[in-house]
């Protein structure tokens, strides 16, 4: 504490993001990465944009990615923002569209950012309790004052909601913008990405760092009617006019568009993710029904933040989250067929 | 505009960054970038970074960087923070010391992003104007309610404010924060980063888009006492935990100890500065007495604005402001020896 520091700083809650720890031969399970490297077309990309040009600005308006991602969604370049990963996408969407003062709802349950980002842009919150079964009763969104935001699939729970659950929530919320945040969509069903044209008050936001194996590059996005993404917009422009370098617009837009080798990576993780709960499951683990790159489990046996501890020791790393009621559940990121096989041997070996 | 805006998208009033054209034989005059290529060094170590590692998060905390960078400084880590480029620097700067509702001082002819901060952060402005010749009094700066913020040289126009000057400024401010935006300071005689030690207030901002050729890159820093640097950490981690992404990181460092690369390009760029000046004075300009990576001119002759647009018809950008009372002068980067002799040869066609 400072005498400089301002009521937004002494007041901060500021997100503490998952372990990141450099040891040889650790199972890192526990920040929802993809276990396979980025596309080959995305690292030539990079390597071409690497010489001489950095000495200049990146373009500001990103057009070329823009473009890039709307082509993927069947929309325009004016349908489609880009930031620096979609933690930044979500900054600037409370900024654009959740009045300070105002109440917004989110999941008791969700992504430990939002409660972040509401005080730090002094956003009220009526957290709205899950079900039992940790799924989102579409009916408590409705009429909230000042706007809704969800991930889909939910996070940390992995369990999707429904587009007609969606549609509900949007329909009464006419006067509201809803957040879909689909940071791990492209393992689920489908994304609300097709009803932009219907809802003028749907915003998604997406991200490359879990689909499209680029964590490290720093890109997402948001989807939208266009005045939405021109408010985004003029939040970037008041903030920081190039968020995202010359290597990351490149490397952005070769990933998205590689769309086979996606599709290829994308199939292989929700195989590995169907056998993982499978064996899980044999080893009496109840894992929630999962339509995203982790499973959210626990075993009627173990105590989960000893569970975690345990698994430490044995270098598997793992996600614990210490608050009530989820504390006696782990979030276990999928791995390769190869990794998984070393997680669910470890299980037996203890079992 | 849309019922769906907050207020803050509403009333923003967004930074417009220089031109970006694409077009082949342009002479790019205008965003104060480098003429030269990065470190050859720096394109080493991004080309080393891009591989299977960008599926995984970069290092929230920079570290390597971090370290890097004091010790080019003679800081600790702990004196140093870094964001995406310095008007993320800044932005958060903005909210971790100036008081929304406060009153803070910046020069009346400035860097045209702080009104940018200052409306969409809600913090007041007291515009100090500045002496006849465009330099800074320091004495205007005392007692400021809210904090004070300059750039030292001052952009557009490239004067610089000794640190004696600065020192005043500083003492005479012993509540409020300090920010000596350093964007092009090592054009200049020397930082205020020697300061640090003995002012708690003062924070110094930093990019290496300038004289380490990296804008395309998006990295600057802060330097100041380490619960300054606290501050910003906390403001990061409450928007964006990683903004700055592997490739990056890897090549920013590279850049910073590459000391005699740096050295090298800076002592070129102000050795044709110098040429640039003497050619212009002989061709009837009045050129201010630049420390800077520009200069800042004007000719009885010339209307600002016409010979902005003309130079422009020849290829030739450079950036002009229509803002009074600067709105006679042009803002010129400096380039290559080449592209100079370029420039002046045009000047001496139509003179």
């Amino acid at each position: 504490m400072s005498k400089f520091w301002t009521k937004a700083v002494r007041e901060a809650n500021p997100y503490i993001p998952g372990e990141q720890i450099n040891q040889p031969n650790l199972l890192k399970l526990n920040t929802n990465e993809n276990p396979y490297p980025p596309s080959p077309k995305t690292i030539e990309a990079i390597k071409e944009a690497t010489g001489e040009k950095l000495r200049l600005y990146p373009s500001p308006t990103m057009d070329s990615l823009r473009d890039a991602i709307g082509d993927n969604f069947n929309l325009k370049r004016e349908n489609v923002f880009v930031g620096n990963g979609s933690d930044e996408v979500l900054a600037f969407s409370f900024m654009a569209f959740f009045e300070r003062g105002s109440t917004i709802k989110y999941p008791s349950i969700t992504y430990s950012f939002y409660p972040v980002y509401a005080n730090i842009f002094e956003v009220l919150v009526d957290e709205v309790p899950l079900e039992n079964d940790f799924s989102i009763n579409p009916e408590n969104f409705f009429d909230a004052p000042g706007g809704v935001i969800f991930p889909n699939p939910n996070a940390p729970t992995s369990l999707y909601l429904e587009l007609e659950a969606i549609e509900l929530i949007l329909k009464n919320n006419p006067d509201n913008i809803v957040i879909v945040d689909e940071a791990y969509v492209d393992f689920a069903k489908s994304s609300a990405a097709s009803l932009i044209d219907q809802y003028d008050n749907l915003l998604i936001i997406q991200t490359l760092s879990k689909s499209r194996a680029l964590a490290g590059l720093r890109v997402g996005f948001a989807l939208g009617q266009a005045d939405l993404i021109e408010a985004l917009i003029r939040m970037k422009d008041s903030f920081n006019s190039y968020p995202v370098d010359r290597l990351a617009l490149a490397g952005a837009e070769a990933a998205i568009r590689d769309v086979s080798y996606f599709k290829e990576v994308t199939e292989k993780i929700i195989n590995t993710r169907e056998w993982t709960v499978k064996e899980m499951t044999k080893l009496g683990f109840d894992v929630l029904p999962t339509q995203a790159n982790f499973i959210f489990t626990k075993h009627a046996k173990y105590n989960g933040e000893k569970l975690y501890e345990q698994l430490k020791k044995a270098n598997i790393l793992v996600r614990h989250f210490k608050t009530k009621p989820i504390d006696e559940y782990l979030r276990i990121t999928i791995g390769t067929d190869d990794e998984m096989k070393r997680f669910i041997d470890y299980l037996k070996e203890i079992n």
